[in-house]
């Protein structure tokens, strides 16, 4: 896909267009996990297996999936770039994003402080943005996980943050022209990322003010973001920062290329949406209906911003829309789907 | 309303018939608030026109509003019962539940260590218990709120639990043959509560075993629970306890009498559910719409329980359904209504 | 106290002197409290006990109290200033901020969307200004927590932060040479704030660079930051946001001026460090020791990080360390202490 | 070691003596790791070796090590007791707990729907209670993780507890005499567990009442507890249900027969106490230490529970203590500890 035009989003007078996103998926949850951080290659078959899995969703429920991320080079590298476009080409699902796997075999990422390290880690990030132009892929996402620390004293965080702008902007000048997507993962794989969804827009900031190429800073000079976010969404994340206004903010900077929707039950597992529970309303509900409740609903509220009727309208609305919901439910075909015979899920 | 018979909640085998609550209304937040936890009288006319509002949200998009929920003797008390019986009669609105108010007026309550203080609180009780008798009232609430801590060291928890347990036992034998729910709060406004949903059901036993009126113990013989639940429950939530657990288990012993709801976001506010916002899910995508994003939604999931293309299929429809709810949003409304003018709510 | 150079902390090579802080209070505690967000002006005689009671702490175990901060003009305005410099005169106890009062009185703060509302909030900030320039105050604190939102839908994020800094701007230029800190609390009184501790130090960069008047324009250009941070900090706020990094960020721009210390139980109750509890592990180990528990304590770790045996020679030092605390508590006069029988606190 | 008397845990008048805990250790963690929830058998140089590390630590900085926990029958068997003999006998170390492993090689646990699967939990932990007996182990821990859940729509809370009550008694009676000890971990491995520590004393209550072997209810008649708790505690779960009341309320039974400390920062990772930061105060000031603040604390304070005199006192105390902890600490050290180089704990 050719580079991409988001300075509409910084005009702050978007149409009122409905949203009707296309998806992506990733290719390293599409087969069997070894292991989240690890970046085994991946055989030819395995991958094709893994598109396979993609284009399968194609148009499911409207536009379905669009688009397949990769991580470089484990999934996707020079070497399987023609398996790739066989296995898509016509299909309408096209290369959304490479990753450039900068976790665990590397031994670090790019603020590492070991120059060799973070060497290795810049190079397979020039990598990951020539492959992704060759490929016409939509972006490069970067996701700084390994350079988040789990003990505060001592950690540089500073000098950590120097590191990760002034590598992540060599890697660009080495291979100009492409844009970058930050990944802003809340917390794991370490107690503390090196920077969050707030955080990350000032780096991103700062990465631009660094680069030097010319296809890059001519770019910059018309007005596109190079740096953009790929926020990580979802339920369960409500504790992690201002949500809406993150996103309004990385919008009005034309800045929001892409994002990330996952859910966090409790904060902690990363799942598929609506997998596990809508909210705990519906939870909640679909207790009480499974165990015979017949009693009240008792509406214990403190009516902020609205006058109390007009509360308890929205309060009675919002619990009758989920009771609908938890009344489609059919709780035989629940009950046998989670009899507590299976291994997991159960 | 007579005593209800609970017993089939033990039953396991409920049928399947779809949840159509009523829902009830506390007479707290209907007009104007003094306060949460101050019991200033209300006058008669006060009264009179929250029991108006009530009344006005009878039938509301089904049932709507069956029951009021009132404190005694700060809003229902022997001298206003008439009152309360002309504003209700024909109305298809019951007095669903009495609220002895043991909050800072009495200078503690049940579990209290001065005698004098405690036996107040019993006689509040035993009044509330009366009255509910007199009014054919479902039930009688008692929060034991201001019976938490915020000191843990030196706060013997062991004590007051028993203290608890005597004096309400007291009160019931006093006024015998009412039901008694217990508020199971999670935390406010004390540090820690002195029971939550599922230590309340233990309480609840420990009560029972200490009844010695014969109109109680011929209801416990008989197999009706005496001392159910009336646990809070809403989004925000989630950290609190086993939210199915819980009601499964109080549903188990035919001891859920009542429910709460509210919605606590980020844990800290109790506001109406639906009011602020629906799941954070919704939140995001709005903030999208309103944004002018046009990009893709990358599902960064762990496809827990699931095969990776039955998780995404799921992950797609609930966003897809979110959507939809975003989608019927009027844009111009929500920004008139909360165009950042207002004094609250804004 | 006149103009103090941060420009110290930018050059991350501090010597490493140990902390002995000195502190401040804030007028508005240190009495009988009329509500938190309520702005009723205290009369001269209860100022005068109030400042009486910080003086009290001057010294108090080492530096104790240095400073006192005051609402304006509520606690502190042209009128009493005269009284503030008695009371204070030769005490070693100096004005360390003023806060301009942006609460519920005016109706909104600096991102109010109405032009007079928010004119106010300008004119009062400039006032506050004026008053710290005046009394040699080491600087302002300003407070956006009335420009925070509860309903996400509608609520233009944006645009409140324009507003927000043109308006800070324009108090500034009013009342030129006066260092300002944002106070950025995570998240009450509203569901979320208009800033955290990392956006907080963009809107202070934003702020700087809208500013026109000679002499804030000189300060700037010798290198000093104007608009600088007061994080509020505690135990009880491991969830908002990243303590070690934003800390960190704020100095490495020379911008932290002053923090704000609290305690958070749960992330919901404001109440003095220490008073509570100081951490779980000393809770939990009162209880055991409360209790005449004389059983093991297992160590159930992963040792993330370190070698098992070191992690678990530091998890027995710490623990110990924390048994010494414990076992230092006189237990008779904490049960007489929490005894059960006060109004607030058992 | 022979049967504990706990009896005097419930006298409620413990002597005031001081805690001076011994430690024990789990031998699934003094090695390398092959993953938390998997079981495969040690080789019998891996079991010499983790026992010698932990006897390495007997008598570390007082009592030290005293107790080694194992799983069985992967890391404690029939067909290696006398290496674990051999390995302590005269070392002061002791076999503290054996923990039947039910957790995904089996397929499913105590509750497990599928009447083989849940046959062969049984049996197992039948085995680990008679293995108890002849190594004479303090107890037995049982552990319910894989009891728990993720989807809670047709999941069958109820019977799943009564499965796991009458499995465990079933174990229990096949191999009398042996105290259990329910683990209670909060959330993991699944979303929910099938009890928590609250509920926990309630299962342990109910799977007394159901046992039936001659030297079991021998045991209860002289009132000792038989199935006791070992809850997991640690910095990181205070909102994991009410630390102070649970262990008052298990006490109060002579039920807490072991604890489990361990500690989550954030609520998501297990690591050792003390090894990542001990509390966000010291975090917080550690950091204006290393960024080289020299400017005032404010305390920010509701002094909820204490006159505001007293509760700044004890807020500029706690301060300060922390600090001294802070100001001990070796600057250059922890920076050459924490330089960015390593893979793990950077």
């Amino acid at each position: 896909m050719p580079f991409r035009d988001l300075r509409c989003q910084a005009s702050r007078c978007p149409d009122a267009s409905p949203l009707a996103p296309g998806f992506s998926v990733g290719a390293w949850y599409l087969g069997e996990a070894d292991g989240r951080f690890h970046g085994t290659p991946l055989e030819a078959d395995e991958v094709e297996a893994r598109l396979e899995a993609a284009v399968s969703l194609a148009g499911y429920g409207g536009r379905g999936v669009v688009g397949v991320e990769a991580s470089y080079p484990n999934e996707i590298h020079e070497g399987n770039l023609d398996l790739w476009r066989r296995a898509l080409d016509g299909t309408g699902v096209r290369l959304a994003a490479v990753h450039p796997h900068l976790a665990d075999d590397l031994g670090g990422a790019l603020a590492h402080a070991d120059d060799s390290v973070r060497q290795a880690a810049i190079n397979r990030t020039a990598g990951a943005l020539r492959l992704a132009r060759e490929a016409e892929a939509d972006l490069v996402a970067v996701w700084a996980g390994a350079d988040g620390y789990v003990v505060p004293f001592g950690t540089d965080v500073v000098e950590r943050r120097r590191r990760f702008v002034d590598g992540l902007a060599e890697a660009m000048d080495a291979a100009p022209g492409v844009r970058v997507a930050l990944d802003a993962e809340p917390f794991e794989p370490r107690w503390r990322p090196l920077f969050g969804p707030a955080g990350g827009v000032v780096l991103a900031r700062d990465v631009e003010a660094s680069l030097g190429a010319d296809e890059n800073c001519q770019r910059l000079a018309e007005g596109h973001a190079l740096v953009t976010m790929n926020p990580e969404l979802g339920d369960g994340m409500e504790d992690e920062g201002d949500l809406p206004g993150t996103l309004a903010w990385s919008l009005a900077e034309g800045r929001l290329a892409h994002v990330h929707w996952s859910r966090w039950p409790l904060g902690r597992y990363l799942v598929a949406p609506g997998l596990d529970a809508p909210t705990p309303m519906e939870v909640g509900l679909y207790a009480l209906r499974r165990g015979g409740y017949r009693g009240l609903i008792g509406l214990d509220v403190h009516p902020a911003g609205a006058p109390p009727v007009v509360a308890l309208k929205v309060a009675m609305d919002a619990i009758r829309a989920a009771c609908d919901r938890v009344n489609g439910l059919d709780l035989t075909a629940l009950a046998e789907a989670n009899d507590g015979r299976g291994r997991v899920g159960d």
